[in-house]
This record gives C-alpha cells, sequence and structure tokens, in this order.
C-alpha cells in the first residue's frame, strides 16, 4: 500500500549519519526553585496546568474567544479601553520591537530616557531600525523631572519618547505623573512573566488612538512583517474586518497560560493585588533592614513593589553570595541587568 | 509596617475605572478537536505534560542544560553537526526572519523560488529589510528544476536563495538533490508544531559554516535586537564565551516541551519516524484516492509525506465542505494557505 515513497525513503535512511543524542534519552529534569528573580517567578499551579491544556488550532473560532478574553483581561490590567491591545507571540523584547518598528519611521526623532537596561535596548532596538535617536541618561534608577523631560522634548521634536515605569534592573517605579501632559502618544507594554505570573513567551501591549493614527498613517513598511501591527492588528480581530487571515501561529499553550493568570488577576481584583503587593514588600524591606541591608532605592517613594533591589554591600562578592543562596536555600535571587550589574540584588516578591 | 506606599496606593485605587471583565470570570474552556491541519498537531500527553511543569529561570545553568539537550535533539532531527544550531524563542516567521536579517544586508541581492505562501512571506520580509529581492515564480505545488535555479543564480548572484523544501501550503516535497552544487550557504529551519508534535512557539534552526561567515562579518548591525544571532548564539551557548549573558526571556515552558518532542524522536529513531510518516500518509492517500478524490499533488514522489492536499472538487465548496467536517466529526482540515487557498484541503498525518 505504500510503495511511492521507498526508494526516496531507502536513500534517506542511508543517509542518517548523525545518531541519536545520548542525552536526549535522559528524562526532563527540571529541579524546583524559588524564583525571586524580577521574572520569571514561580507560576501558580492553575496557570501552569491551563499551558499544559491539549490545544487546539490558532485559527479555531474557540481560540478566538480565548484571545478576544485576554484582550478584555490586558484592558483590565492596563485600566484601558485603548481598541488596539492584543498579547504578541513572544517575551518582552518582541513588544519593544513592535512598538518602536511600528510607530517610528527611518529618519525619524526619538527621545529615550536611560536609566537602566530597558532604555539603552530601546535606544539600540531604534537606531538598528534607522531612526535618530537621542538620549536622556541617568544613572541606574535616576529619576528625570518632568522640566528635564519637557526640554529635551522641546529640542529633540520626537515622534516616540520611551520611559520606562517599572526599571526591574533597578527596582525604580518612575513617577510618570504629568508626563502625558507633556506627550500624547501612548503605548504601554510588559512581559507575560512580570507581574502576571504566567510562564514568559507572550507580552501584553497596548495602543492608544493617537498611536494608532501614527502606525497606521505610515510611508514605508514595519521592517518586521512578523511584528506588523497592521497584520497582527487583524489576527487580533481589531481592525474590524469580517475574517482574520493567517498571519503567524501564535503560541497556543503560552496564551492559554497567559489567559488563566489574566483570569486571576480579575478574579482577585487590582486593588487586592496592588495591596498584597504592598503588604509583602512592606514587609520584605523592613525584614531586609532590620538585617541591615540597605536598599538600594532610598525613596520609599519611587520603589517598585514587585521587585526589590538590595544594595551590594561593600565588601562583598555578590556572585559568590546568590550562589550561596542558591545552593543552600534553592533560592534565585539576581544580580542586577546591563548598567546595574553588580550594583544591586534583585527579589522579587513571592505572589502566591 | 507597609506605610509608604499607601498614599500612592490611594491615589491608584481610586483610578481603578475599568472593572473586571465578566469573561474572565468563566473558566477556560478549550473544546477536544482532531487536528488534521499543517501544524500545529494533536500533542502527545508527554509533550503536555512537560509544558505544564514548574518552571525555572531562563539563565539558571539547569536551563542552559535543557537549551543543550535541544540543540543536540536539533542537530540530530535536521542530521547535522552545525555548532550553530538553536531554537528560536518564536514560532516558524521568527526563524525566516532571524534567518534572512542576519545573512543580508540592505542592497544586496536575495532570490526566492516562490511556489507557495512560503516563499512569499521570505520575499517579503527581504524586501522589508532593504534586500534587492527577485523571484521566480510557479504555481503552488510548482517544481523548479536544477537548470532553472542555476540560471536565476547565475543572472541575480543573490547572497540568498530561499526554497522551501515543505511547502505546507500546496503539500510538496520539493526535490533537493544537486541544489547544494549550485549554491552553498545553508540554513534550515521549521516550526515546533511541524512533525515535530510541540505547540507552536519555538522554531529550530541551523546554520553552517559558510551561514555564520556571512552573517558575523557585516558590515551593518541586524535591523532586529531579538533575532540577532550574535546575541543568540551566545544565548545558546555556541559562541565559545565562557558566559552567557541576557539577551531576552525564553520561554521556558516552550523550549520544555520542545525537548520533550525531540526526546521522543530521538527514542523513536529518525528511520522509524519516517517509516511510520510513510506508511500512514500511504494509508491516508489509498483511501482518499479510493472515495474518489483526487490528490492536489500527482506525482507520489513529490508529496510530503507528514501534510497530504487534497483537490477541491469541482462544483463544492471547500469552506462549507470543512465547517461540515469540523462540526460533524471535530476535525480539522484547513483550506490552503494564501495562494493555494480554496485550491486545496490541507490534512495532515494523525502521528501518534
Amino acid at each position: 500500500m505504500s510503495a511511492p515513497l521507498q526508494p526516496r525513503l531507502d536513500r534517506a535512511m542511508s543517509s542518517v549519519t548523525i545518531p541519536p543524542p545520548e542525552c536526549m534519552l535522559r528524562p526532563l529534569e527540571v529541579p524546583f526553585r524559588y524564583l525571586f528573580g524580577p521574572g520569571p517567578s514561580n507560576v501558580p499551579p492553575r496557570v501552569l496546568a491551563a499551558g499544559g491544556r491539549g490545544i487546539i488550532g490558532h485559527l479555531h473560532p474557540e481560540m478566538y474567544e480565548i484571545m478576544n478574553d485576554i484582550k478584555k483581561g490586558i484592558q483590565y490590567a492596563f485600566q484601558t479601553q485603548n481598541n488596539m491591545t492584543i498579547a504578541m507571540s513572544g517575551s518582552g523584547h518582541a513588544a519593544m520591537e513592535c512598538a518602536v518598528f511600528n510607530t517610528v519611521e527611518p529618519g525619524e526623532s526619538v527621545l529615550v530616557a536611560v536609566n537602566g537596561i530597558w532604555g539603552e535596548r530601546v535606544a539600540e532596538i531604534a537606531e538598528r531600525m534607522g531612526a535618530n535617536v537621542h538620549i536622556m541618561v541617568k544613572a541606574p534608577g535616576g529619576v528625570f523631572s518632568n522640566g528635564e523631560i519637557e526640554k529635551a522634548l522641546a529640542k529633540h521634536k520626537p515622534v516616540l519618547f520611551f520611559l520606562t515605569h517599572g526599571e526591574s534592573s533597578a527596582g525604580l517605579a518612575h513617577p510618570v505623573d504629568g508626563i502625558g501632559d507633556l506627550c500624547h502618544i501612548d503605548i504601554l507594554y510588559t512581559g507575560s512573566q512580570k507581574a502576571l505570573n504566567a510562564p514568559p513567551g507572550t507580552a501584553p501591549i497596548s495602543f492608544n488612538e493617537r498611536a494608532c493614527q501614527k502606525m497606521f498613517n505610515r510611508k514605508t513598511k514595519p521592517v518586521s512583517y512578523l511584528f506588523d501591527m497592521a497584520h497582527l492588528s487583524n489576527y487580533w480581530g481589531n481592525d474590524g474586518q469580517p475574517a482574520r487571515l493567517y498571519h503567524h501561529t501564535g503560541p497556543v499553550s503560552g496564551f492559554f497560560s497567559l489567559r488563566e493568570s489574566l483570569a486571576i488577576l480579575a478574579e482577585k481584583g487590582l486593588e487586592e493585588s496592588w495591596r498584597h503587593h504592598r503588604e509583602v514588600a512592606g514587609y520584605l524591606w523592613k525584614g531586609l533592614e532590620d538585617m541591615g541591608l540597605k536598599l538600594f532605592i532610598q525613596n520609599k517613594d519611587l520603589r517598585l513593589p514587585s521587585v526589590t533591589t538590595i544594595a551590594i554591600p561593600e565588601g562583598y562578592n555578590w556572585r559568590e553570595m546568590l550562589q550561596y543562596i542558591m545552593k543552600h536555600h534553592n533560592m534565585e535571587m539576581t544580580g542586577g541587568l546591563g548598567p546595574s550589574t553588580g550594583m544591586v540584588s534583585v527579589r522579587g516578591v513571592l505572589k502566591f
């Protein structure tokens, strides 16, 4: 019954020269770790179970329903009614590139506030796609005043101004009051493994009407087809078209787990989630200070409640300390990122 | 104990204006479907279970071990010893953009053989990044002769020639014998949901030494930071550096399930997997023909054993047929992709 492929198969069989790797005949080993870095954190069993369910097709009507739910869940988490709200099929960097690639055209002016790794990354991304990039720089964890921002905006007249609200590499929650009066294009993104407690691999992002006006009235196509919001908007049912066309194959399991993590947030409520984070953060800060440790962000009002950074005590080797904690307590803490490497130890808050 | 955030929190609480969405208070609903499209297909329980395990950090030594295993598993599946073998943190399109972005610089010549959706996509991707794109076109499922390829290579002198081996939109396994003698830069990629039976969201890709020579001796940086092989190479431990630096956060759960699917292939063996696919495909082809249906690819030697395409019988509405099959049998079949839309019905092979 199956003659046709025989000659091709015989030829192929004789070309198997690389044997099955020994390591793959051993079972997958995943140790338990307390994940106290800036993300991923330990994932609640409900979210893990959702990600392990049997999958359906990326273009099935039931998948569209799940994506619609995710959109509403993100709108709730972000407290926005922006229609152009989706989850990227990738980590936070995919959202970062999506934001820049879609709203900026080559040669246009971009202003980036750099006070940690995320500003550095956005400046690099914007440079690569040919933007005219200007940066304002502070030491890791530094705060830009509205006056400084206003002055730089007037000078560089950017089409995009980037500021990190939650600078996880420094533990800084940058104040945003009043910045909306200075510049109005509004894009917000995060990673599924931040605060939402889902596995990494998806990234909520939302564009307001002004951002849509800018990105859907371009002269040139965005450099990435995969991250082109004209296509992603259709895939997420945001463009008012009756049919969703095949663009790429979304991470079906990743969307299941993202939906579950957003459902937990909706059940708990934002107010309770914020209260809980604040309470646990306050408890952690006090405990660390009682031990004689200094927190990296001294002004309590500027600390992220979700990621706490500890200044490395003088005379200690941060790598050795983190290795000790991992070896003896199965606890992950990290040593800063980018410009804050070696300056801080980053410790997330256990959230469930 | 937790006074510091109180004023900020009170202000934030009063700004919760979007209520929790009703739809998120309902549990996740995922129906069972027989997935007989070109991918994703039904995922074996072992692979689902791996994807649902508790996670570890993306930069933990144990995660590096898992990534090393994945690399060896891909080398086995691809039958290559290429050091520059990784899995992308994204679907097949991420691998497609990675291949083009890294090996081509703006203004360089690219030749694309278009006989279905994948050639169309690569041509679009290469155009967006500023390549000088030339295309050779055939109807969906058409085969390019080595003579035609040789002539076009001589005419356009491309730095990159793209040919789809498994054109899932047409069900074509394009012959590749002798093409290696015509052009030597060698990159191979696929999606985790193709043949490997993992959920979508990761994409194996491999570059040979010549491809590395080209991509690591560029004058310009690749336009995407996220897909820059200089960084991904370090993340996967392929660059000989002692330390892996933070680049992006990989899809930890997706890597778990990809490793499991590659482990199943290693246990079963390529020869047995090929034999099994061939046997089941032959059985399916015969059954379809016995029902009076015509297969889209008439030459049996040119048919993909993993994806079978059926010519839509004249006088039938393909959308209605597919909807009937889904409604009455919970079976997914799809209606072609891109240029083959409405010409074929695509049916994968149940693999477990």
